[in-house]
């Protein structure tokens, strides 16, 4: 079949998913499209063929022998955001280089197809079996089970510009990112169309993810920036114990409950009283790459370094006290009257009055060096997901780029935020009820 | 403590342990210094103070709860060559600051202590308890296990020029890398005084290790270049199945069987008669970081594939057999009188007549992206182990780099070539044979 009469059927396919019933003779006219330039992921694509009757498709192979770790992709948030931190990330920064509305929509449906077949531990297309075609998975998952992998979309302020004519559902919360004290972003690092968050228990699963949402999204999006990330794998630690920064600190501990439907409404889930429809139940994703320095820090004192952050090192308890969890007491005084967790520290500043709070889902990365200045390029992926940066993410920041402590050890080099849609229906795709 | 009181203490004590006993009195004057500016290794320095009776030395701290996972640093031949591949690789490269032989010696025995608590899960010193101190441990891997995390010291060609006085005991096989067909090779990617493999089931174990190790030898080596790698870690294939690289591809499977210690005498661990003495039970690790082009791999037909390896990408069986140890048969044909492996395949080069191998020990890596060409950077960071790399690596590596028809989808960006020591017993150093 030649490219044209291929672009042909594709374009065929397309209107019929999005606009019309399919009739017994389109499916079988369809049917005979190869995988090469299959946009929509074969789980969609199969799921509608077999339910019209028409075909038995062919079906993506399962990834893996069992069928554990599975987090499902479809529900009424995006998984990913209350989900238990995974110990990878791959996140990926896309571009859009059409300009068609339409053709947004059928990537983000074959995405949606993709990404649920990814975390299911399938394949993200069903093979065409003929070797005269590119294989329609990239293949370095076989054998790898689901590893919880979850794919979490979002789009940025520029996807509301003048291109697709969306300029009026821009969401109020999704303001462009101000200047914060302290920021030395990189262009490299910074921004993008669309935002997609992959985490998993397997890296090269995450890789996987992403190298193939790029694949299947070739000649209408173009990665922007990517960004490794990890946390322990190897833990001996209790299960559920809280991972350690590259600062030597636990991370996370403030974090809010997550299991608390009412707290996640209250902070991570936009509501629909919050002015933007579409976004009823989805959330704003944070993203600063933060690099850490490290030879600075490592210099410095026991008693520096608890002070910067407010709490111990080795428990993770505030200054003060015993216990990791134990509440964080900002009157408390030591016999000097001076205050036992200084002001500037972090845990300070990021607490406050305990008002306003984020979830954070953070990863460390290590990139290799710097080659300007001959030092290690690691730090802190921070994410964070709030239901309005303009009341959560971004005053914090402000507080802590203007007066945090930890800024002599730390710079902000990345920074994105994406409004991530709300989640997926079965038989739905991400973005619809924004189109 | 002055700075100064702090060198002076420190310099005696490296006389102490370079070259007289240690009286009663020296150890208690010794045990006065705190861990600031301490360079050898707790259990290292612990160890001699206990042994002499003096103090009862502050122990390392066990990382971890259980001691599951446990390499052992010491042995016959260094960890990390013949052991079997854990889930991830921090590869870092030093170059020495400073040009005293003695700093090296006390460096490298710094480095055995920090390696061998590293290898048993442990703190990589002992904390000073003094938190007016910087901690003498960085902490990210608190808690952790010990992830059979091997550390496997290598030095390179440029160890052996005029700095040190060691020219005369450069090894014949050290040499300089030649230049190869295809090269693309990127300084910041190259060479190194001294080469570090850490290879762990925890990357976050990994990357203590280096980070710890540069602390250690701050003053007197900075990091040249890091790379971080990894394989699946989620596997549900069965357990010592073949993992598979960014290619798709099964990627291991040619490898010589590690326990075969008549075979790792040829291929792997330099012998007496090779004349270096102090080579003998030592390897040469080969290391390249080689980027993949991901994008027009992608596009590429699964019978390009194939044909590109010489083994089918599903079952990793060679062209024409059905399983994946089938023996490669160069002579096999196909029904028209073509040769089933395709002469240019990487396969049929690599494995010519099979009577030239290596140990072959990669990782993959993905690094973001390369921002000149918006591609991902991703690809294999290949290490290999020989008992001579001009007789191994090298003409292997000129074959391939002429005529491979993998070259269309690859490129070498990173080279480098190290002397790896023989094994280190309990209570020796690592390089102890070369000084
Ligand atoms: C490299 C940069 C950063 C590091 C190493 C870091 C580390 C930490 C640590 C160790 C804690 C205490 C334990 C915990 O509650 O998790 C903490 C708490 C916190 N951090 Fe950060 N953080 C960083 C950046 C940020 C940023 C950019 C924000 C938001 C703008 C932030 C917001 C918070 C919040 C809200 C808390 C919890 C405070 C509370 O207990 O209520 N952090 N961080
Ligand atoms: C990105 C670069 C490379 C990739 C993706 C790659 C991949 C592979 C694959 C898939 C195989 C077949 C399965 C196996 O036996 O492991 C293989 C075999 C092999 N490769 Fe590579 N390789 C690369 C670079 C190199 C280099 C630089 C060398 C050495 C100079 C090398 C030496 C070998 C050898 C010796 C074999 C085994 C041949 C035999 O069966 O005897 N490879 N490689």
């Amino acid at each position: 079949m030649s490219e044209h009469q291929d672009d042909q059927k594709q374009t065929q396919m397309k209107e019929h998913l999005l606009n019309k019933p399919l009739s017994r003779r389109d499916l079988l006219r369809m049917a005979g499209i190869g995988g090469a330039g299959l946009l929509l992921g074969a789980a969609g694509v199969s799921g509608v063929l077999e339910a019209a009757g028409a075909i038995k498709a062919p079906e993506n192979k399962p990834n893996h022998a069992g069928n554990g770790g599975i987090v499902d992709f479809y529900g009424e948030h995006q998984a990913g955001i209350t989900t238990p931190s995974q110990n990878f990330i791959m996140f990926a920064a896309f571009d859009l280089v059409t300009v068609s509305l339409d053709d947004v929509r059928v990537l983000f449906q074959a995405w949606t197809a993709a990404a649920a077949a990814v975390s299911r531990g399938e394949t993200v297309q069903a093979e065409s079996g003929n070797e005269n075609l590119p294989p329609a998975d990239t293949g370095e998952a076989a054998g790898l089970s689901p590893s919880r992998t979850t794919i979490t979309f979002g789009v940025g302020a520029s996807f509301f510009d003048s291109r697709f004519g969306l300029a009026a559902r821009r969401p109020a919360a999704l303001v462009d990112m101000p200047a914060f004290g302290g920021d030395e972003l990189r262009p490299e690092w910074c921004g993008g169309d669309i935002g997609v968050q992959v985490c998993s228990d397997d890296m090269q699963v995450a890789f996987h993810a992403v190298r193939n949402l790029a694949r299947i999204g070739r000649g209408k999006v173009v990665l922007r920036w990517t960004q490794e990330g990890f946390q322990r794998t190897g833990a001996a630690d209790p299960a559920g114990s809280t991972p350690r920064n590259l600062l030597g600190f636990k991370d996370g501990t403030g974090n809010p409950d997550v299991t608390d439907n009412r707290l996640m409404n209250e902070v991570v889930w936009a509501q629909p009283e919050d002015g933007t429809d579409w976004m009823a139940g989805g959330s704003y994703m944070a993203v600063r790459r933060i690099r850490m320095r490290i030879e600075v820090w490592d210099r410095s004192t026991l008693a520096d370094q608890e002070q910067t952050f407010g709490r111990h090192r080795s428990s993770g308890a505030p200054l003060g006290s015993a216990n990791e969890f134990d509440p964080i007491d900002l009157n408390a005084k030591d016999d000097t009257g001076k205050a036992l967790i200084p002001v500037r520290s972090h845990v300070a500043l990021a607490h406050g009055d305990g008002s306003v709070r984020i979830l954070r889902r953070s990863y460390s990365y290590s990139s290799g060096m710097d080659n300007k200045t001959g030092q290690l390029d690691a730090g802190l992926l921070f994410i964070c997901f709030n239901r309005d940066s303009r009341k959560q993410f971004i005053p914090l920041q402000q507080k802590l780029g203007q007066n945090d402590a930890l800024n002599e050890y730390i710079v902000h080099n990345g920074s994105a935020l994406f409004a991530c849609f709300p989640g997926v229906r079965q038989g739905g795709y991400i973005g619809e009820t924004l189109f």
